[in-house]
């Protein structure tokens, strides 16, 4: 089947597409393979808070069959007045707690002058929807060696966000993995929404791993559920998910985060779409 | 898990809302029943062309085991001067060969002085995303006894879907299936969106079957199955597609109608879901 | 100047299209001229309620230079149990009253089967725009001698309004006049996204009169005369204005209808753009 | 008149907002005041491309009658492989060049590491639509005491605008002038579309003067004049217009970039509304 839309028609090839040569990429990182085959399944919290809370998170989750830790130190808001994040401590605290449950980390770095500080922190960097085509960071990221999970802008096309990835590919990293999170459009019971069709077509046209945030794209626990298992169903290479020990009294993003109970439920109800894919 | 964003407040409690006291519908349409669990497919072309046409993709659908033939035969189109469908002429051609077939049928009724005639030649009406809010021809449907899928408006959000299914409920009729086809957003390289989110939640808050329409929502042949596949985890009570015996021949969206071999990839790729579905 | 984005290509030349054979049209309506270069005010209430409501509202807006009466019979309405309209009594009383006062009147036609008798009450037809591109009403206002205002559809693209518009002009109605009320985006503190942009465009495209409802797109009272200002600064033919004697009263769009007040306050703050554009 | 639709309900009143104890404001910058009533024009090229380009083009525009000189010297672009900017040697062009007509400038600052270089060379910040929320470099900005021209993204309510101004204003810094500049939509005839219903808004909301600028928002030079003029007469505080001494050879956004003569025309075609806006 060939595809009928505005294919990517870029000036020249683009490192990050997929063609005969370069295949499907996979990354190891630690124990832990993202991209082959094998659906990943990152969670945490919205916000690290303190290290209790991230303590009773991290061991919760590590049991629950989740690989990857995720949690924000520096949190960008949209008022000046909301919580900001526990920034440097925050980040101390993660990494620590991580490496005791054996955890792959994910944060977010929110600008060029914390890429060195967070380097040192984390196992994986995180490019929010807001800095998708913040390119001075994209270049620092670049120049890195470490692995990326970059988040496509809420408001961004496909072409924009492969050429986003491009941007740290030309500088030389190409650990890239690409975050479907959502788009802003006119429907309101849901906080985004969530473009399926971006799964197949990313993999598709790029070679890099595909997540999808359930979480920010819904923004709605009740069907966490089964836009979990379309989004496996789709093909996607992992699912990054919000869980927090108390959820009501989260600092950030409260109204959509699991509860430990929801959680577990959610990891049932993916099992046999975890099952089938390592099978194939 | 509850609901966190915007819920339905209708001024009285809905006809097509789910509650305690009125639990999921099912429809039973000659030997097909929409909604006990068990996805349904719907094929066929986008307009109907000829009574070969109709006839080579309804035995080649009726093969797969597709149960409904759909196909349009007021066919409304962007400009007045691109083909109008084949009209009344359509009907007859179309009635006879599904019945040869042993298929159900489901065809727009693009207009209130159109009822009585489509009325007699289809088991289920379909109206189209354009009229979503033709709220005159829903009264007119509403005061028929015979099914009809509800296709969203590409620019309609759910609380307008769900107060259009009532425009036709209030009249008498409840036999209303909704159809998820796909939103109108700023992305590019999808004809429009599939708003997969949109099947939870009008499953968990209208008691109707709900339906995704996977051909007009993506356009794209390539990604067909994917799509397919995500729509039925995440809890579709079936799949509208589009079929045609010569896809690039095609007087109407030849860049989205699946071929016979592709179809037939499609039938065995989402076979595993069909299964599963009967099982529960 | 040259446009740089897709221009309208399509099949064949589109009679409602502007060239170098087919200057801009005008009506005249009447004692009104629309597109002659002196812009027209269209004003009254959103629905048409009582002959009380209907006799203050148009006594007070010819008073205060509006020349032509709107007022809706049929109120195409989200939910099934909100206010539908006064129908044929409505119209009746929306008639007698506009002849008292020498307006031109003007009202939707919700469709086909109300063609015949809204003709017979008002001096041009409004398609609505959930209507736009309900084709089978188009071809039956083609086929009529009667002026029309077709409004943009909500989610409609400039490229389908001139198409909607070409399904009335092909069926041998040229006496179409285009309206901008606004599209749907993601901003929430207007109703709708007015695009002003759409005025200097269709009337650089097309040969039809462009009218700007300024309720519609906004909704919003506290920033009428400003719009106001800036449709006529941009070359619309005229406005179209909701008043109510009451509006807190009102039986529908009562957030956006303008008061006697607000109203006579925008005519003396629109009255320079008026006489400017006379003097031309 | 009051505001319907959703006000701005922060969790403290901002210091951005307009109330009875703090009037609009309005800045002195060289010569230059912005927000007085007298609408400002700024000018200049989309990048700062040589010595000679800027030379030829501050001199016209100076004549003209604008008097803020624009030009990009770090260039964002969807592409990593487009033409990436003169950086500081741009800078340094452009700030000798603009001091020898005596016109005031604006360039980007892209980054937080880019802040105290861009600090040396330009009168006023300009903070890129695709940078609206990157928090680090609103605070950074806040910390300066330069005036910032503060780009609404193009995926940004007006909401998210005004917070991310405060972001700005909450660190000390009050001297910010918002910009209105297109949103992202599904129409397809411009490169945005123009919220004008924006202007109104922000400067009822707010107490910051509001600039529209007209070539990014629409992408179309020939609807640049009636563009021009409706922002006027929606009560903007100046206008942002791309002009090149020779547009299609410009390296960046050549199709939107108006031409001398071009340029000339728009100037005197708003003529009346800068001499009207002087008389109130």
């Amino acid at each position: 089947m060939r595809a009928d839309y505005q294919p990517l028609r870029p000036q020249k090839p683009l490192l990050v597409n997929r063609d005969s040569e370069t295949p499907p990429a996979s990354f190891k990182i630690k124990d832990v393979t993202i991209g082959d085959g094998s659906p990943v399944i990152i969670a945490g919290p919205c916000s690290i808070e303190s290290a209790d809370q991230i303590d009773k998170i991290a061991r919760f989750i590590s049991r629950s069959g989740a690989k990857i830790l995720r949690g924000g130190a520096f949190k960008p808001r949209t008022s000046p007045y909301s919580f900001q994040g526990l920034r440097e401590e925050g980040l101390t605290l993660f990494s620590e707690i991580a490496e005791r449950y054996n955890l792959v980390t994910i944060t977010e770095v929110p600008d060029t002058n914390k890429v060195d500080l967070v380097y040192q922190y984390t196992d994986i960097f995180q490019v929010g929807s807001r800095n998708m085509q913040n390119f001075e960071l994209l270049k620092a990221i670049g120049e890195t060696d470490k692995h990326v999970l970059l988040k496509r802008g809420f408001m961004s096309t496909l072409e924009e966000l492969l050429l986003a990835a491009e941007h740290i590919a030309s500088k030389g990293n190409e650990r890239i993995i690409l975050c479907e999170r959502g788009i802003r459009t006119f429907e309101k019971w849901t906080r985004n929404t969530l473009d399926i069709s971006a799964v197949p077509i990313l993999k598709n046209t790029s070679r890099l791993p595909v997540i999808v945030d359930i979480s920010h794209s819904t923004g709605r626990r009740d069907i966490a559920l089964p836009i979990a298992r379309a989004s496996l169903a789709a093909g996607a290479d992992g699912l990054m998910i919000e869980v927090h020990n108390n959820p009501d009294a989260a600092l950030s993003d409260s109204r959509q985060q699991l509860s430990f109970d929801q959680f577990s439920e959610l990891m049932q109800g993916i099992e046999p779409f975890l099952k089938q894919a390592r099978q194939n």
